[in-house]
């Protein structure tokens, strides 16, 4: 077994030894269980051709903002990392991101790199730094290559037993059909519908994705009453191919109705370009709304996620396009935006409605509240800024005295990096041991509670929550 | 003595053991202390009839929104529970409750229970199920038909030294009346003074009473100027009959003040049901003003508890009524709505002034800030859903680095649930002890200073803030 | 050695015998570094006279809004203390704040005054009471009269490297350039540019200063060109005076920049007196945003503290002005708001933006995620209110997983009370101790860089962020 700190296996257990002893009791308990991953952006076909990673930067690097988005705090333009398209020679990506590995040092981030050195590539450098740069980048090259490092490998050695994607709307899913089909496969891998480039109109290609997803349903109608069913036969098309959930990024929790006379007046200014913001999130609102009602017909288990002001920076945006790491959280509230949708289907238990924030501040005094009392709310695991262990162990302290360990929705790594996945799974595992050790050593429940639940939040929750 | 896990004497302290023997020994200076309980919801002619408690779901769990919501979000109809007057078979609600025990672990109702059943009914059972559901209401059943658990007998047994109901001004008292003139109860059972039904020209009721507030004041002034007189005609006869203060759970923590002209003119709307909302939270922003401004004169200790989205779901609302677990709180806001009042009232230090949040974000930045300069201005224990061990730990970690200890307002259970008392004041001993140990253990108070500050936490604060 | 409570070698430290083994060697690479104090609010004169300071209560009390603060809500009056230039006697004074010393328990600022008696003065009263106040006086006024204890020495002896003022735009910094000039004296003394009385339309004195300003530029432009060239021109003088950085105590932190046409006519409306609060605003937010724009060309460091709502009590103001504890802080936004500016200058690495809060729920939401991608943008150290043990340890747990620690001001103490620079410097280094021995424990990171970036945090983070 290596010595390097990252293979610890008291990593992340409290500090105090009687405390850490039942933490690692716990941990025992799940340690090893297989991955359930409800949500995340990964790219199927990366399964069907199961080709080789290309190379280190490509895979670990480049498509990860949280990695990406810290170099570039330090002063190193994205482009030198292969980011949006931009090229970018490998190597040298590679030596940035390791002259400057300090810099994720107490992250997050930092800690999954050094798990997945670790436990997925089985290197161990002493210090990752400028020096040794080359070294690590020619020895993981190497590895890549090898068929034991190929996509559906790494799956069954992570143990994944069920993947989600996130898809477009008019996605023909045709990867996820293959996968299904294939008896040689066994990891799930679901699409989940994403619809919100239909319904955001202050996006410029609004008009001309809203025209193609009138056009796919293909039943004739027009206007809104046309565009809700386009929705809900994709939908259903999604369902044909294993989805489970709808996902929804909004800009935040409105989900004031509209009548459909009033949404197709709304939805005319947006595809001429004449919308205001006001209009735009007033048509979002009440489509929020409606998703929701979908979701009582088709049973789509609908998950939100509001509150990021997307691409910060205007000059980045416009190098480098979207989702590259300056999508910056702001103040939230649910309660009061989602009373008209709660108070419409909040009651049906059949519904299940996952809450993701990034605004912590809303975990005891809006979402333990609403998914201690409505049937159909789950609180969503600390996402995107905060899934990293403080702020983990701060989501139950937050949660728990008011809405107990049932109306968790599992752990969602919502990752873009896949070899990161076992890291992020681990870490949570050792996050719920770290926490409930702690309310066992404080005489607050009982270990053998404790064991059941830990199980519980692990493995029963996502399955029940995301109707696996 | 019992094994159970609730009986532990270390429950709640803390796992290091050389700050556990430092809690414990603050925990002993205080355990034993009588209870003070200057806010809650209990109806006062318990101890007038004495009657024995009809059956262990109707003391336990109808009248107990902590509990029946748990039940609630897991797909139970309130009604099977007895809430809001639904008549139910009180055997099979306690099914309900014990089949489905385990959603409580970790919150702050459940550790009430266990805490109840150990210390108060002195039953242990090794885990509460669907299995042992009959043979507990059995068991309490007996209990509760024995005279020494009629509401007295365990007030004695409580070491429940003072008592404070939530009253109506129009209610005539007569219960509080008869028990401050029995010399054989010796617990002080306060009225307090919550004019919220004559203030919130929202709700359908209110120009009934209105009328009614009016004509009972019975001067013959009319209108605002006898709305107001009439206000303080039945605050002194609060006073007259015991009360030391007055609570207010209003929309939102504005205090702007109206000149009597402008407020004659909203109330005139709100008596025709014409007030918008808007209209409607000025009107009770400045009655606010208008309270404060009458303790300045009567010296009632003023309450205030604003940010609770009262019955969020509609559906329940229609149903179930009020007070039946869907208040969910919302965003609050205090530096600046408090402005008005507190710059005109702010500085008088007979004035007692007590800020309840449930948004806890408002304790580090705005009623610690305000609690550490106002002489009237006292901090709330945290309150409703934010009043569970670790959110009571948070409150200390807020608060007291920029306002000590000294204004802090004692703890409030706030209570329907009568037998709960003894757990939730237990609690909050321990909760100060394992918080107080920690300064200690780190040096940064010593243990005399903190066994001073205990005691003055747990018993002269709720005395001195109170005015009891 | 002293025996003091305030003189043990592990105050502060973790109460865990391993996690303190581990801060203690952490704390040692650190607790004898110079201190770098880039914000404070201390006169300069008091180096260029090195007079003996007046007496205990002028040096220790009345200047300090902290201290009497709390001395007030207890229900004394701020004159009785020397507040706001009211005549009071020194020796009452000190009796009050002796008599009323319990108060302080557990808040920063009686953490500092023990540490300031034991470190400073090597005095070590049992328990500081009404008893002996006089004791205490008598003895600290005869150290003060030492010349050991004049300015000078004391810098000296607190090894104080580098120390910033806070100053008026029109201020001669006769005192910086003599300090600068005098080859006895080591400690850099640096002027900041702090324009704010120039930018509020909404103070009376505003047309007054303008018109001041305007003039010193001399350079016969008027208008808003002449008043954006006379800011420039005084900033060049700042910086030939040895200034690195400039200050901003802004409402909010609203950026939306203005056309100068638009700017012209509400500097207008502002110098006749005639400008809403919400049109003041707007002209602030634009300069916040010119500043930003200075700042590109001239390299001052920009440090902003917005969400204070100032002079809270109307009637207390009134009466001893501004600065005297009752500025209180509300809720703040950063993402939004700061838009604007950061689009336009974010991405430059060599603009250095600190952004301060009162407001702790903005360091995981708003400002963390800001500082972990803006080469810009860095998180301030915990300020003000929120500059307290739990605090500062709160603000690593919120901020560390997103940013790390490169992103961070340095401590940052902002006092107006010079002998308590040691306390708030030594509190700091403990705290990161603290807080980085716990990493160290849950085996999150190797002691060996642990070692490392305390050294980082304490000195070459504030050497780096404000260019000294």
């Amino acid at each position: 077994m290596s010595t390097s700190h990252a293979a610890h296996p008291d990593r992340l257990l409290p500090a105090d030894p009687g405390t850490r002893d039942i933490a690692r009791r716990l941990l025992a308990g799940v340690e090893d269980l297989p991955i359930i991953s409800p949500h995340g952006h990964l790219d199927p076909t990366m399964f069907t051709t199961n080709d080789a990673f290309p190379d280190p930067t490509t895979l670990l690097i480049s498509p990860d903002h949280y990695l990406t988005r810290v170099l570039h705090s330090a002063g190193h333009e994205l482009s030198e990392l292969g980011v949006g398209g931009h090229e970018a020679d490998p190597r040298e990506g590679w030596r940035i991101f390791c002259s400057n590995f300090d810099l994720y040092t107490g992250t997050a981030t930092g800690y999954w790199v050094e798990q997945e050195f670790e436990h997925v590539f089985g290197i161990n450098p002493d210090r990752i730094s400028a020096e040794n740069a080359d070294t690590i980048y020619d020895e993981l090259a190497e590895i890549l290559a090898r068929p034991d490092f190929r996509p559906r490998a790494l799956a069954e050695e992570f143990k994944l037993e069920v993947l989600a994607t996130t898809d477009d709307p008019l996605d023909d899913l045709a990867p996820h059909k293959e996968l299904a089909a294939d008896p040689t496969f066994t990891t799930r891998v679901l699409p989940t519908f994403r619809p919100d480039a239909y319904t955001e109109m202050y996006k410029p290609e609004f008009a001309d994705k809203v025209q193609q997803l009138i056009d796919t349903a293909g039943d004739g109608q027009t206007g809104f009453e046309g565009y809700l069913r386009a929705m809900r036969y994709r939908r259903q098309y999604f369902i044909d191919a294993g989805a489970t959930s709808a996902d929804h990024g909004t800009h935040d929790a409105d989900t004031t109705p509209l009548t459909n006379a009033e949404a197709q007046k709304l939805l005319d200014k947006g595809l001429r370009g004449e919308a205001t913001f006001a209009e735009a999130l007033a048509f979002e609102a009440n489509m929020t709304y409606r998703f929701a009602e979908m979701s009582q017909d088709d049973g789509l288990v609908m998950t939100l996620h509001p509150g990021s002001y997307r691409n910060h920076s205007t000059s980045a945006f416009e190098k480098y396009g979207a989702d590259i790491g300056h999508d910056i959280p702001f103040q939230m509230e649910y309660t009061r935006p989602l009373q008209p949708m709660l108070s419409a289907f909040g009651e049906n238990k059949d519904f299940h409605f996952v809450i993701f924030t990034m605004d912590e501040t809303t975990f005891s005094r809006e979402i333990a509240p609403l998914a201690g009392y409505y049937p159909s709310v789950y609180a969503g695991a600390p996402w995107w800024f905060i899934d990293e262990i403080d702020a983990m162990n701060r989501f139950r302290q937050a949660t728990t005295g008011t809405m107990g360990f049932s109306r968790y929705s599992g752990f969602i790594d919502d990752t873009r990096a896949y070899c990161s996945i076992p890291a992020r799974h681990n870490t949570s595992r050792r996050v719920e041991a770290n926490y409930l050790a702690r309310l066992v050593a404080e005489h607050r429940i009982t270990e053998d509670r404790a064991a059941d639940i830990i199980v519980d939040l692990i493995d029963a929750s996502p399955r029940r929550v995301f109707k696996l």
